[in-house]
């Protein structure tokens, strides 16, 4: 069974992305924070096309949550731009540029219908106006037998967690206070929906969370 | 110098009790799933008169926050019964019983004057009305040399990270969510004032994490 895989940083108060997110600043005041035990890893810099970087328990982890990936699922706000209809004068093709990290189908909640947008690389963006079980299905369909990541952001996650949806887990700890902006468990109620801590994993500057069900 | 080490028990979405506090559910629903780690560990039953019990790396973190602690801060509510006045009809003495598990002096943050409570082995609560400073100074001088543990709760402890007076930090961070409740941080802004994360243990059910200053 292809699996939904959540895999997501969180700020040690719970948020996923800082105050005031904007085009400028797509992760809120101090969203990057959460995020700087990443950029020097291989995985990562493979993934964005550099060589180089440093190979550790983080880099092994992010390996791994790319293994059998075969479609992501990502909310609207995730992908970016504006709120509201699509505007076909300005297209907002998303943050990654001509040839996105995915290689793969991308599919966008959305509230407004979009054809699809095919980039370079293999990504092709779909947009998916009739809801998270509906983008879940043909990401799955999609996936040919392997599994959807659920790339975020915090209300997409909130609404496959809320719906038990989510297969596995993998919450990136950053050690650092936001303070504010977009927590992941809100409004998630008291209910992981059977996810137990499977496996934790302690690096110098980020503690790796894996949930899954037994 | 002595420190101000706070302990305390967080979910992964970051509350410390759940809601609805009471004399009959001082932990709030949901709260006691904070703790379910401690109860089998041999430093806890130790702590409350009983033999036995698991050794493990839990263990060793108890064991380790009890070391060099020569008195307790912790607020009102930690220390329980009922808001507002005290009431000499119908003393309330703390949920621990007549020996409680501190054998140390004991300082209570509250807005109403109290004598005194000497309870037996050694636990002496004194309520202290001047706030969180002179409460630390209070506990500091009575520890003599040694180290101020803050036990809680919530309000208490915000007061004390947001003043920058908290010189240690161990977050037991337990794999469960209790979805509405008393959150560590909240109000306290996005700055740790110079703690950082210097130890993460990993238990099956438990996540340690130890912040100090470097």
């Amino acid at each position: 069974m292809s699996k939904l895989r959540l895999k997501i940083s969180m700020s040690l108060d719970g948020f996923v992305a800082g105050p005031e997110q904007s085009v400028d600043n797509p992760l809120g005041i101090g969203g990057m924070r959460l995020h700087e035990w990443v950029f020097p890893l291989r995985a990562w810099r493979a993934m964005h096309g550099m060589q180089g970087g440093e190979v550790n328990e983080s880099n092994a982890v992010v390996e791994e949550s790319l293994v059998n990936i075969g479609a992501t699922v990502m909310g609207r706000n995730m992908f970016g731009g504006h709120p509201g209809p699509w505007d076909p004068k300005k297209p907002w093709n998303g943050w990654w540029g001509a040839n996105p990290p995915f290689h793969h189908p991308v599919f966008v909640l959305t509230h407004h219908r979009r054809d699809p947008l095919e980039l370079e690389g293999g990504t092709t963006f779909y947009f998916i106006t009739d809801g998270i079980e509906a983008a879940l299905a043909q990401a799955r369909a999609a996936a040919r037998q392997k599994d959807v990541s659920l790339a975020g952001g915090a209300k997409a996650a909130q609404q496959y967690l809320k719906a038990g949806l989510v297969d596995e887990m993998d919450i990136h700890l950053a050690p650092t206070l936001l303070g504010d902006g977009e927590r992941l468990f809100e409004g998630t109620g008291d209910d992981l929906h059977g996810l137990e801590l499977m496996r934790t994993i302690a690096a110098a500057n980020v503690t790796h969370l894996k949930f899954a069900r037994r």
